[in-house]
């Protein structure tokens, strides 16, 4: 879903959309975006939570275009096609939701292999099977290019949006941080290693479990690091009202990150932890240390204030990936 | 949604998405769909009928890409975000459903202009309140071509799959038929003219009331009439294990269908009625002439056997449109 609520940057000046850029495409849209009693949780969040006659849901779509969001010669079909469905599953994972349905829009080129096909989706259904969710429908297209538009459905007995963070609750964090970025970092140098962190980029491992187990917990606010832990926490400071403070000692290293960070020449490897995207962690708030599910590694506190600092310092370099740049 | 339910093009030599075609693509996702107790009604349908902890939803979802299924040179921004909305909002109304909730995913190039995404996303909003739906989230993404993805949900008090229809029912129809392939006939020689049928493939106009009232009047089968009404027959005919014959003396041909056929070189208009998709009429099935509803045209009975027949006959150059071809 949209990555950001309320942005800011309402640039009316834009003559394109490479000048509005992806985040004033997304106040442009949301403009468009309506309310009623049926809109639980609207735009803004990981999914919306939409009543029904007589009950309710949550849905959440993302869109993968070959290119922008991945590479033939990168990654093979099998891991596309896990990697397209993992990213939405996350987001009702991010929601404390369990995935119960998804449709999939599937537009390629003529030319494509129908064995590439074969495998995209054994590897879509393999990722469904690790929750129970299940493909129900789907549209097909020609395209210039392999273009996939997933929509996932889910339930939750409490969906924890991202505004709910109170000053003084625990934030804290479950799943890898900085791996898929250091396998980005590899991968766009022409590396094929540490295959940790290679595979990482190339396939998440979302913690699917702990969405439900944070929501059942009590959680403030909840949402998945896709765009980078720091970019991540943003989103909930913002849309809680609050800042929030990590601590950089809370952090282990993986080591295939500390091996990308010096082969590409001495770079800060906590730079990767705090700012790699697509790790599809789970970051949260919870209202005292006590309630911070096992599992979880505590990372910081919520203040009064906005933004998000490190030691209490800006962290600098923290902005997330944007198409259109 | 998926056009087709259980094709039995099943081509398994086909070396690339060309050669398999769009109903062997969709055979090929068929294999890749789940089952399980909440899936009510799955793929094959004009929407899948979900359940949740709760209750339950109907959804569907459409690719719609330039070239594929609208051109920026042949109709405005406007009209491309109505028709975008309008032929998701169509496949709920065929379910007897009433739409409630869109996910809009957005793909385009960085040149294109705001103003034209602007008028794309009032076209959307505008057509979405003509059944008091609400876009309630989305997705944005960097792409050679606009790309949209839509998925709708919606509520049914009563679902009508296309999978009812008994020997000896009504077949009935209600909307335009043969205004749309008209239209797209006189743009694709070049004509802007005659304006009503143009304006009808540029923008559809659905019966949205109407399959909320068919569900309500027991129709035993529904569908909408986007491929052809002898293809989209077709598809009840073989959901419901049936034949259906259609009287052409049931129909009445449109002004502007006869013009286009004239002005094309003495087509038979009957052939735009009977073939011509994108209309989003609804037509559907009911177990006497005393159920149809007011407003609907009786155009045929359903029997025992297979297939569609024009006054007992098989009717020739029936294909619907196919991508890949």
């Amino acid at each position: 879903m949209f990555a950001s609520l309320h942005c800011d940057n309402e640039n009316v000046t834009a003559k394109t959309l490479a000048e509005l850029g992806e985040f004033g495409l997304i106040s442009l849209v949301q403009e468009s975006l309506g309310s009623s009693d049926y809109v639980l949780i609207g735009s803004g969040d990981d999914a919306a939570h939409i009543a029904t006659a007589d009950g309710t849901y949550l849905v959440s779509t993302d869109l993968l275009i070959e290119g922008q969001h991945f590479r033939r010669d990168w990654s093979s079909a099998n891991d596309i096609g896990r990697k397209a469905i993992a990213v939405n599953l996350s987001d009702i994972n991010a929601m404390g939701g369990v995935a119960t349905a998804l449709t999939v829009g599937l537009a390629a080129p003529g030319d494509l292999e129908v064995a590439w096909l074969r495998e995209l989706l054994a590897g879509m259904v393999a990722e469904c099977d690790k929750v129970g969710a299940h493909i129900v429908g789907g549209d097909v297209s020609a395209a210039d290019h392999v273009i996939l538009s997933i929509t996932t459905m889910g339930d939750a007995e409490r969906p924890v949006p991202r505004s709910g963070a109170q000053p003084g609750d625990v934030v804290a964090v479950v799943g890898e941080l900085g791996m898929a970025g250091a396998g980005l970092g590899a991968l766009s140098r022409g590396f094929r290693s540490p295959k940790a962190a290679v595979d990482r980029q190339r396939v998440p491992e979302p913690p699917y479990a702990a969405g439900p187990v944070a929501s059942a917990a009590g959680a403030t606010s909840l949402i998945d690091v896709s765009d980078g832990l720091i970019a991540d926490l943003g989103h909930i400071a913002k849309a809680s009202n609050v800042a929030i403070d990590v601590s950089s000692a809370a952090f282990e290293i993986p080591d295939a990150v500390q091996t990308v960070a010096s082969a590409l020449g001495g770079m800060d490897p906590l730079g990767f932890v705090l700012t790699g995207a697509e790790d599809y962690a789970l970051v949260g708030t919870f209202g005292s240390t006590e309630a911070v599910p096992e599992g979880w590694r505590p990372i910081g506190r919520v203040q009064t204030g906005t933004g998000v600092t490190v030691d209490g310092q800006p962290y600098e370099n923290a902005a997330g990936f944007e198409h259109w740049r």
